[in-house]
């Protein structure tokens, strides 16, 4: 039942609520028979647990029952949760857990909902899912102990703390949909192949599902263009993937994914795409070498925390269209353009090991992890944090004494004040002899000890700070109090990368990725991955001792150390000197 | 209730749940009751059943139970629906037709629903309304054998199959209500008019409701522009109608449509609307020599298929924005442009008559239809076919082997990927030294037997066939991959009409209609009508034996066989020689 | 439970049915609690009873019930019932009241609700807020006579009647939030300041609630800028305000308004927002001698008519984009830009001492009401009346004859078509010279007695009157036509001005506003507010006895009668000659 009380039927999928007894019973039951069936079956490889898991938040009575246990859990008493969320205000206080019901929609609130309830809402729905999950699990587990168990993940979907999510799974597996003409494909597939690889510290991982062609997300859904399935596939290996798998093997002729690409497509073996299909084969095994072995940690790492995720999502903020995915690729873009490995870290992760750290728009962080953010800069660690960060408590509730609560000292900033722009407004700023524009949000900045690094060129806050720096500890903490065009993004992110001390790589032309994998015997291997429709070339520079690209039919490179690839060419070389990119 | 669960509401009009055993109840004792009371009556001539019926596809526990006895009624054995539906995916296999529900609206679904289902709601909605009309017309019937039944249908509307219910009729009647600013008004009207038409074999037919003036449907409902009535309404009895009628009499003081238009408005008689009114009744009546007969064929058929409508427009397309009624227009504008007189058919009709049968966006189509329209090509026939034809089966089941499955070796072409362009996307295309404009959707064509008539100029299918001709037995086949700009489809749709051997009418000015409807004592008569505000000349040619326009107080036409039209002037000029417009 | 049928939420604010039995049982024996706990307390001054009444419209079955009888107390007998809402019309005819309900949600309509139903639903819920009103106010009025009771209203807040709710008051409270980037904020704020003092005859009133800074309304809510809070908090006071509070005092930390500005925000008593606060609160004491006091009667009156409003934004008119308060400020602006001041009034309000009369779109006017405007201006009064106006009784019920029928005699025009533009349409008009746009609206005009004063210039009405002028009695009625450009609307206002004898005030710089309040003693006082970020110069003339800025720390004003604003700067001026603005 969702939050308008409208139940969802069925006669499509996901008809199911995951705290109902009566699902997980049959669930339960029907995951034992197969367990019985297929236990000793020399096919069986692996188990996947259900498929894209999506923590529906439920509505119903059961739900409702579910999450007053879980809540009673949570807090112990009534008077815990009251104080969590804040009921004094608007007259909502709650004399018993019993009185608690989920977070209706919107439309049935004729303000908005109480924030701390709809945090705690997201993450009951997400850990009922989690139980769900592990019920089959535990299942399948006690009848064949030695397979592996795996749920397929969606990349960074906003519903599910996949943090807690891969700790309950044997291997991370993938499904990457980004669609053909999505002119940014190859760089949030890479910022999500570098998330699954995280999760689990820089372990393989697999794709379980991808599209050999058309998707069936948008209003017009077009034909992958010939050729570009290569690069596109051999870019999850490069990020650290075992396998490339498709959904699906055979075009259905019937159902909702009746036009979704296939292995085989309704033309059958004669067609572009099983063709293409094929060679992708060939090439995977070309590079059975690289399987295994666990990714060196990069030097840069930026804070992915699922649970201010969906705080900063919530309503009634100073800016209530800010998309958090879209801040996080801000952040991740200029890395990936020039070729910096990135990994991806909680605010309670080691970050000991890292140069420099990047922390998009925290908005939500308890105690324990402001420190440790703060303790790692103090330590002489490097910290590129931005606007909207460490305002608010694990409950929602906002810092007091003025903003960013949390981050005020390791800043050396006072924010007192928000000054968004409105939609399509923006404002110019100054950095380093640069200037760029600004949108969606300004910051009123007062220093306490930081610097300005860039400032405003007109408009209400004209020569107020827009991005500062703080030394603190032995460490340096730059903050971006308003959101710059990608230029001038570019240039602070690569600011803070230079002063870190993290060596770019070298650049390749624009749209050619290039990432490095160590393979289980510690051979490091160069991808190269053309996603362009040009032919291009690229310095590999000197030094090579005995090159080989490992998909080619003639595998020696040339002593110029220049590699020439074709539209969508893919390369992956082997023995390439750690200076190399 | 509709899909999403929600009671349709007593306070409107169209509360009622077509398939509720207690309202079928009480509508035929009231229908009863006034067919006793009425029969006999001198002032009875004909009866109307319903009002506007419109298919409501309704969502109750008894529209349920009707819709299961129904699918129960088509398919036998559950096995067969869940054959015919795909059910295997998405796990929506059903044991019993007792488990099978009504398609939720998709605010129910978390994915898509499921194709088959929907579409047999489609026809079981279109069924269930058909069985009230039915019910109802029997009684009436049963008291007054002698007099014809109708109900008012709404030109090419949705939900219901026409084909099908203009057979349960003895008078095919309409509403027409094109609003008066509708600058493509005239054509969408003339488009009504002659569906009405086909619907009967060219049986005339009845404009039952339009309006005097303003509408009430669109966010500014203007009023109709003086003189603008006596085109609009003579444009029906051009193209068959034996009567202009309207909704309503004398404007409602109160209601909802107390601000519609009427005979008597608000005003009264000394109002300009029913000074037209009055006019328009005197015009008609000189008309009187044409009521009845039956119009002659046409060379030009379009095929106008519900079953396929309802599946073009489900979800979950590789374009899933198609609009058929657009694409209908599309090709139906050409025709009427150059005043070209089009019957409309079913892939199953007598074709044989036919010089060209056009045939917009086909998507489904029964092996029966597509045979018939295969064995009229090879007898000789030549076809139009535009992309999205043939693709799927009654189910909506993808035909194998390669699209488009049903028309593959007709149109002598293979179509592996659809390559729909984004919404505001075009794509050059050259044709016959014409350069032009497609939009909307491309098929990856390879030719296997057809040629090439029209090429792209730019983009990833650059140098590709945009449009194919096939000569197959002794006709030709002609087959649009793309959504052309006007220009370009006015010349291939001309292109079909000249190589058809139909020879195209003298041209008129600009907005000024050309139809030639014959009395039922044979006698032609040619219908000018000039929907601009700017006065016209029209050239009927020469070799008139004796000219003479109806409505004229002088009808004589002089022998320089030149007619002037004022602005929104009419002239029905009697005795034009066969090879006029 | 709203219109479609959901069962609003606990979890928010507002969760109550005004018309449940237990809910008023418990609301009374809170208030009786409260009342009998704080009778005598030292620091109880006023009673605010609820808290910003919306006047919700439920639909659950004891709301139901409650319409039901309400219905029945208004009229008496069903058929009384059926013959207000015509329900002849769509077979809606009901036999008894118990089998009338509240019209539904669009959503739950096949085609739209009775209008007679929908304005009758609004007058209902109107009625119902007040009544819970009524219950608690009684109660605490029997605990504390002496003491006032208020309930906060805001501004021209569409669902509630405040002419029937302040004389239920003993003061009259305001809130009021226009966003600190709001352009139109001081405009807007006037008009409501003005609606607040007029509801009572011109006796002082509190502005209850303000925002020192962020309101939470928008997609970005910005903070208010430096300086702004001033001139928008004595703005109201200038108005008629004996006070200027704010909501909230500290920021609260959680809840659904964390981020709304307070007196005291999460940064505490160091910020900017608290120094202006402070600085207010000396300024308000500089003004004491202003309080209580009522204003004059000002020259122009405008016409709100809540019943009126309801119905012209009901559904399924000639135009059904129609706002009535951007129609009433297109009027009020040219007024408030020339410092001219306003009352509001009713259709049925003495308005013999008024010189002009301004009636925006006055759809619905009973006969007592269109009576006592035509009396006025038989009388000598001057009227300026605007497009689709008199249109229907008080029941939406159409006034047979011509348009517009309560007002074809005395404005001396016919008008039988409405012709409004489609959105974004233009047309040309010309008054005296001045050739200017309009847009939305145009009235087919026959002059009946009336002249023409300005005319289209362009399109199918070309040269007919858009604005006419008729001597009627002794006064004259113009009729605005159309909804004119604002240059054209200023100058047709200020013709009326001039013609109606009003003397504008003295112009005062762009964003300066001046307004005369007068005390309880009879001194004038002039408010002189620069909305504006310029510093400005305002000539206050000649003539002035003994001039003293209020609020300037050396009051005395130079000889030379200039006086200086700072941006965002304000002057209380005493002594001022009536002569000046």
């Amino acid at each position: 039942m969702d939050g308008e009380g409208r139940r969802i039927a069925f006669g499509s999928r996901c008809h199911y609520c995951q705290s109902s007894p009566v699902f997980r019973h049959y669930a339960a039951r029907i995951t034992e028979r197969l367990a019985e069936r297929y236990a000793g079956h020399p096919a069986l490889a692996m188990w996947h647990i259900g498929n894209e898991y999506i923590g529906f938040g439920c509505h119903c009575d059961a739900s409702v029952t579910h999450f007053r246990r879980w809540l009673a859990d949570r807090y112990g008493t009534v008077e815990a949760l009251n104080d969590a969320w804040g009921t004094a205000f608007w007259g909502q206080r709650y004399d018993s857990f019993d009185h608690v019901g989920t977070p209706a929609a919107r439309s049935r609130t004729v303000s908005g909902p109480n924030p701390g309830q709809l945090l705690d809402f997201a993450r009951f729905s997400d850990a009922a899912a989690l139980e769900c999950y592990r019920a089959e699990r535990d299942i399948v587990r006690r009848h064949t102990p030695e397979l592996p168990v795996t749920t397929n993940f969606m990349g960074s979907f906003k519903h599910l703390d996949y943090w807690r999510w891969a700790a309950e799974e044997d291997v991370v597996t993938l499904d990457v949909y980004p669609g053909p003409q999505d002119q940014e494909g190859p760089l949030l597939a890479a910022c999500n192949f570098d998330l699954m690889r995280s999760l689990r510290g820089g372990k393989p991982w697999l794709v379980l599902e991808s599209a050999t062609g058309r998707n069936l997300t948008d209003v017009r859904n077009h034909a992958r263009p010939a050729g570009q399935l290569r690069p596109r596939s051999l870019q999850a290996v490069a990020r650290g993937a075992d396998s490339v798998m498709f959904f699906q093997w055979r075009a259905s002729r019937a159902g909702a994914e009746r036009f979704h690409s296939a292995m085989v497509p309704h033309g059958g073996t004669r067609t572009r795409t099983w063709r293409e299909v094929t060679t992708l084969g060939k090439d995977v095994a070309r590079l059975a070498e690289l399987s295994g072995g666990v990714r060196d940690r990069a030097d840069v790492a930026v804070v992915l925390d699922w649970e201010s995720w969906w705080a900063l999502e919530g309503p009634d903020h100073p800016a209530n269209d800010l998309r958090f995915t879209d801040r996080l690729l801000d952040h991740y873009r200029p890395l990936w353009d020039a070729n910096i490995a990135v990994d991806f870290v909680r605010p309670h992760s080691d970050l000991s090991a890292y140069r420099l750290l990047v922390v998009p728009n925290l908005y939500l962080v308890d105690d324990a992890g402001a420190d440790n953010i703060t303790e790692y800069v103090r330590a002489g660690g490097h910290l590129l944090m931005s606007y909207f960060s460490g305002i608010v408590d694990e409950h929602d509730r906002v810092r007091s004494g003025g903003h960013p609560g949390a981050f005020r000292d390791l800043l050396g900033i006072e924010i007192d004040e928000f000054a968004p722009l409105r939609p399509g407004e923006t404002c110019g700023l100054r950095h380093a002899g640069h200037t760029g524009t600004a949108v969606e949000w300004q910051d009123v900045i007062d220093l306490a000890g930081a610097e300005a690094l860039a400032a405003y060129t007109d408009g209400e806050l004209k020569g107020g700070p827009a991005v500062t720096r703080h030394r603190f500890g032995t460490g340096t903490a730059t903050y971006l109090g308003t959101s710059p065009d990608r230029e001038t993004l570019r240039r602070l992110v690569l600011d803070c990368v230079t002063g870190a001390g993290v060596t770019p790589a070298p650049a390749t032309p624009e749209g050619v990725e290039a990432v490095r994998r160590r393979a289980a015997d510690g051979t490091e291997h160069l991808f190269l991955l053309n996603h362009t429709t040009d032919e291009v070339t690229v310095d590999l520079g000197s030094g090579l001792s005995q090159p080989v690209d490992l998909l080619a039919d003639d595998p020696q490179i040339a002593a110029t150390g220049r590699l020439r690839l074709p539209p969508y060419g893919v390369a992956v070389v082997r023995d390439v000197p750690r200076n190399q990119p």
